[in-house]
């Protein structure tokens, strides 16, 4: 099955699962907060941390049921950081995916607070997933590292910092690999952490291809931002630019961009090439990643 | 000794564990950011939660050592809350504890990204806690339960929602005991998770102490919005009145509300004077928090 296939199948499942994960949450304690963090879960995202987790439990062996919480932490961590990105205060967007952003479907309060009680929700399904003890730590402890001030939200802030600045190519990886590198290594970290037959040099190069297809896809984004429409990327295009942002492409020019993105594209699947696991789906995600057109 | 200097030593020493825990995370990763959490946390609180955490431990024969980092987490979480319920779109307050809140001193998106972080930062710091693993994952779950959803970030809704309308009492007990009550509780259950010699039934009744002193705590806060001086609370006084909240004062007048005030503590006591361990100094803390002044 294709990838795009197999992704549109992940994509209608997840959505199921995520609809589950907010029934299991009563909704007459806060019913505007509930309404606020499940709009905000189902803005029709394209899944692709819970979808690289999936792929890491299938190159792995381990039972896709067992890896569903993780998959939902990391896609509530992803949709809190979308929310509060998009807050007047940061990018001040007003849709997301063809759709209002939060705090203009509700208001600015309740995107502030959907957004905190996603993050909390992430680490409370972790807590209570049915997998053995060890596992569970192994989660909490990537989750946090990956989404904190030593992961995204560090990036986040460089990334503010560095608006209307010129920002050379060593800071701006840096910024991307903070920003959106550190979540798409933590589903892959979160997907090695539930296989205990692996080595920790096998980790490092899962790990590694991780930190690599994150660079790629982000090069990949900056590039669609110069290059796509408003309405294929469901966001106005060329914010990058408004916001006088340095790029790949305002560095380096939209060929080299292009270049780079395919650089580091094989790079990363030199990573896991001589794997003793059948990494082919891996290699197809990193592909329709940085070949994605929106 | 006294509770006021216990408490204050108590402050002097926690002040310096949570210089020790920002020194230990690296500060050039995002230097305006870590800035901001630690001034966050920097601001002359009360410590109130990490304090009765340590009572707990006292109470029950707990090396206060082995509970810093859950008492570290709570104050982040607290922290966090008080950061973004000063920001523009929910109280817009200027100042705390005479100081400016963070959104005033670094920006809006800064203020936001320290939040965030400092909710991070507290699970962090629970999962890499020198513990037991059980005690971990109960600290962990206890400390997602009461701050997300089902208690902080939802009474934070609910307090929200409730502006400028007539609530009642049932409403108004619940909004506190998931705004405010919660964490409190929580200080308390992370310390009953630390004794494992307790049972249910002990549990029950140290967590209904901790329920009932929150509650009094909160019709406090109440009766000081109403009677004590701006510069006695550190924010500016009657903000309750301006954003025209329901209070205890306001529907009970101030006299029923004390009335209030003094039955809640009376209840509180009587939940754990029949247990057996000598729970005095978590008597002297509740008389302390609803004799208050400030």
């Amino acid at each position: 099955m294709c990838i795009q296939t197999e992704l549109q199948r992940f994509q209608t499942e997840f959505n199921q699962t995520l609809v589950q994960t907010f029934s299991q949450l009563p909704n007459d304690i806060a019913p505007k907060l509930h309404q606020a963090m499940e709009y905000s879960v189902s803005n029709g995202g394209k899944r692709l941390r819970p979808f690289l987790l999936q792929i890491m439990a299938k190159v792995l062996a381990i039972d896709p049921k067992l890896i569903q919480p993780a998959a939902v932490a990391l896609e509530c961590i992803h949709s809190y950081s979308l929310v509060h990105d998009d807050l007047p205060a940061m990018d001040d967007d007003d849709l997301r995916r063809g759709k209002p952003t939060c705090h203009i479907q509700f208001d600015e309060a309740h995107a502030i607070l959907a957004g905190d009680a996603l993050q909390t929700l992430a680490f409370e399904l972790l807590i209570n997933a049915d997998v053995q003890t060890d596992i569970k730590l192994s989660w909490v402890k990537i989750l946090a590292q990956a989404s904190g001030y030593q992961g995204m939200c560090g990036g986040q802030s460089l990334d503010l910092e560095a608006e209307n600045k010129s920002v050379g190519l060593e800071s701006l990886a840096n910024i991307h690999s903070l920003k959106t590198g550190a979540l798409l290594k933590a589903a892959v970290s979160m997907g090695c952490a539930a296989q205990r037959n692996l080595s920790d040099e096998q980790k490092q190069k899962f790990e590694r291809f991780a930190e690599l297809i994150g660079l790629a896809f982000q090069i990949q984004d900056d590039i669609l931002d110069v290059t796509a429409t408003t309405d294929a990327l469901g966001k106005p295009q060329g914010s990058d630019q408004k916001s006088n942002k340095s790029t790949y492409p305002s560095l380096l020019g939209l060929t080299g961009a292009v270049h780079k993105a395919e650089q580091v594209f094989q790079s990363a699947l030199e990573q896991i090439e001589d794997l003793p696991y059948n990494t082919q789906p891996l290699m197809d995600f990193a592909q329709f990643i940085i070949k994605r057109q929106h």
